[in-house]
């Protein structure tokens, strides 16, 4: 019966396609719930640890609003972590938290492996979700952005998807390349700078495209991915006015993809450098879908991951 | 029935005396569930997103707890907001916490016209109160000193009002002097150097004083404002003691007004600035009685905004 | 029926065994709640404030999750406060607090006194606990440390029990050294180097030993303390690595002490400097139950505390 291997939610790799197909229909349940003035005691006491060691508003806040809409407390640690530390006090920050019968942990960290970490020095009834390591994986975004698509597209295995922008240092694109893999889609394409396409990429199954004229033709999903300004130093990118002008998504380069093609970003948006406004606000753009989606999505994985604790007691 | 204008509280002046009488009277029979060891249910499961761009620990708490008497979740964003960004982000920020479900936006920042531009942009089942913007209003504020009043002094119109201080920077003196005209007061005057007088205050019904002997004599309430210590550099208050001599509220300069006038500031207070501690703890003082109604006042002003919400749903 | 004197909690000398061992029996019986998915409503509506001005995520967290266990409310101010004012901003910030119907501070400062402070100033049914102040005391730490050592030894009036590390500005140490005082203990010795031993603690009823091999001889409980890292500028201390050579607690200096001696420390805990990560790992460290008693502890004493004030009403 248990969908999906591991007791934390680490990686979309952990899931197959019954197993997403599942916390969908699990997602979708919660809807209700999600929206306002109704809670479900589904999670009633329990408590979330969540522990950004990067700063995130966005996830961290879908995150307290899905554990509390379960009636579970929240604890919030926005901590900086020195990197000298090594893993060596995040462990005992940890297991301190875990001592005051904290119940599930929600770890966003600037290096890769850090949920790992965790996870796998915690006792066997807590549980932890990777809300984003290093350049790695960001399971639950993935997860979120699939159910969107299926919203709007229904079934994965015609749709072609392009993910533009920065793959090199998207944890978010890795998660997406696999969790589409996974549901079948039928081609999956990058596209961005040279500079930030990973070099053995196309062992992903992926196709790389250096343009968006040629990158969105005939495509029904286009995943933006958000430009870290700190990388604007020249190495990289020459400069704003450049990329903008080869891979911001505007309504003239929109019109290479299918008439019906939606946009998406994981947020927050830089309106002008990857994304023009006419697009973010026009009728194909459903970025705001995936942050409502969230909640649901994200309160689907939590019970989920609780109940099977409940099962093992 | 609709007892004032538009969805959001943005300015005192969208009320009218009735109107102003309902919050207050909602206030009072708000009063049990705003002690201790007591909530209503009138809020359950709602949101309020507290989107505090400027920091404020008094009014962003009492927001807070009023909230969560009326069994509300509560989302604080300490956020700080780059000027450079024009309101494009705020807007972005804002706009993906409405897709998480949040009900309603309390709002404060440093500009004027932001918790309008929200407003603006919000849909129409989400309701947005502003909790001070620049030097435009703050309205909640207004309403909890005259609620405050009218505990003390019951009949608004026989009343003459001082309010002392930096009017010129003061969001709060502004909201006090058009909530005091809608109640109908017999004389308001402003008190103060002229270097913190705008000079066509006397256009909203006010009388302008520059010294204290003549601004309190026969008053029967006298709202100090607080000044920013940033003021300070010598442009528009030569100093400390030359601005505490002239306009602090001490013992000797309180008998200028009525025997039972009372004393009021929005804190937090600056001691030996613009107010002696003799005074500030004094019985005269209802500086603590400010804060305590504005539990119950915010309680009152956020049901009947939600409760307007329900009806039309 | 009163088991302590006063209204609220600074410090351990309140307490006699008696009243010790209530709030021990109350909080075996505040276990079960103090464990994941259970409330109790004993606080049910209550507000506490946590009001840290030293920052402290471990205290402040249990003390949080405690408060929530008991169905409260939690305001929490991470304060940061000039030294330049004094106490009296403190002051008023506080009475702020307690006209919006806070019922109960919980306080830490790095200046002794100022939670005895806070507590003259607040009326008759507010509480205030003190979380550590200055060099003074942690009455809760102490307490939550007797409640481990009563765990694992049962009867105090049997134990030798030593202090290792910086008593000279060591709050929890004080606190300690009362508390096994009242409970009787055989014998307690402190150890470490001179600069950081006060001079007369031998009125307090301890040995004062200058090496681990005499001090750890025949003891039963080894009561760690942190040494702060600011403290390593060669003043006090000659430096880290001869620090952890005399003083750090490893598993060869464990042998000094009784075979089934257990070890204890307040954490965090500094690997390498005063414990080894084999000692802090090992089985004979409670290092972790006692963040664990800290809950159930910490739950006894707020619903003690305000049950004390329910009657009274």
């Amino acid at each position: 019966m248990s969908s999906f291997t591991g007791n934390h939610i680490l990686s979309v790799t952990q899931f197959n396609r019954e197993a997403i197909d599942l916390v969908f229909n699990v997602a979708e349940s919660m809807e209700p719930y999600a929206k306002r003035k109704k809670r479900t005691t589904v999670l009633d006491g329990a408590i979330l640890g969540n522990l950004f060691f990067e700063p995130s508003t966005r996830t961290r806040t879908t995150f307290e609003i899905a554990a509390k809409r379960l009636s579970a407390d929240v604890i919030n640690l926005n901590a900086t972590r020195m990197s000298t530390t090594k893993g060596e006090t995040i462990l005992d920050t940890v297991r301190t938290l875990e001592a005051m019968h904290t119940d599930m942990f929600v770890v966003r960290d600037m290096a890769s492996g850090v949920a790992h970490l965790i996870a796998s020095h915690m006792p066997d009834h807590v549980r932890v979700i990777n809300a984003g390591d290093g350049r790695h994986a960001h399971p639950t975004q993935a997860m979120l952005d699939m159910f969107t698509i299926r919203q709007e597209k229904q079934d994965f295995t015609r749709l072609k998807v392009a993910i533009v922008g920065d793959i090199l240092h998207s944890r978010v694109a890795r998660s997406q390349i696999h969790a589409l893999n996974i549901l079948g889609v039928r081609e999956i394409r990058v596209i961005g700078p040279r500079t930030l396409i990973p070099t053995e990429i196309e062992s992903m199954g992926v196709t790389v495209c250096a343009d968006m004229t040629d990158g969105l033709d005939d495509i029904d999903v286009i995943m933006m991915l958000r430009i870290q300004r700190e990388r604007m130093d020249g190495q990289l990118i020459p400069s704003e006015q450049e990329y903008y002008h080869r891979y911001g998504l505007t309504s003239s380069k929109l019109q290479f993809a299918k008439p019906d093609a939606i946009v998406m970003h994981p947020g927050p948006i830089n309106r002008g450098l990857e994304i023009s406004s006419e697009v973010a606000d026009s009728n194909r753009s459903v970025i705001l879908n995936q942050v409502t989606n969230g909640i649901a999505v994200r309160m689907s994985i939590m019970a989920k991951l609780m109940g099977g604790q409940e099962q093992r007691k």
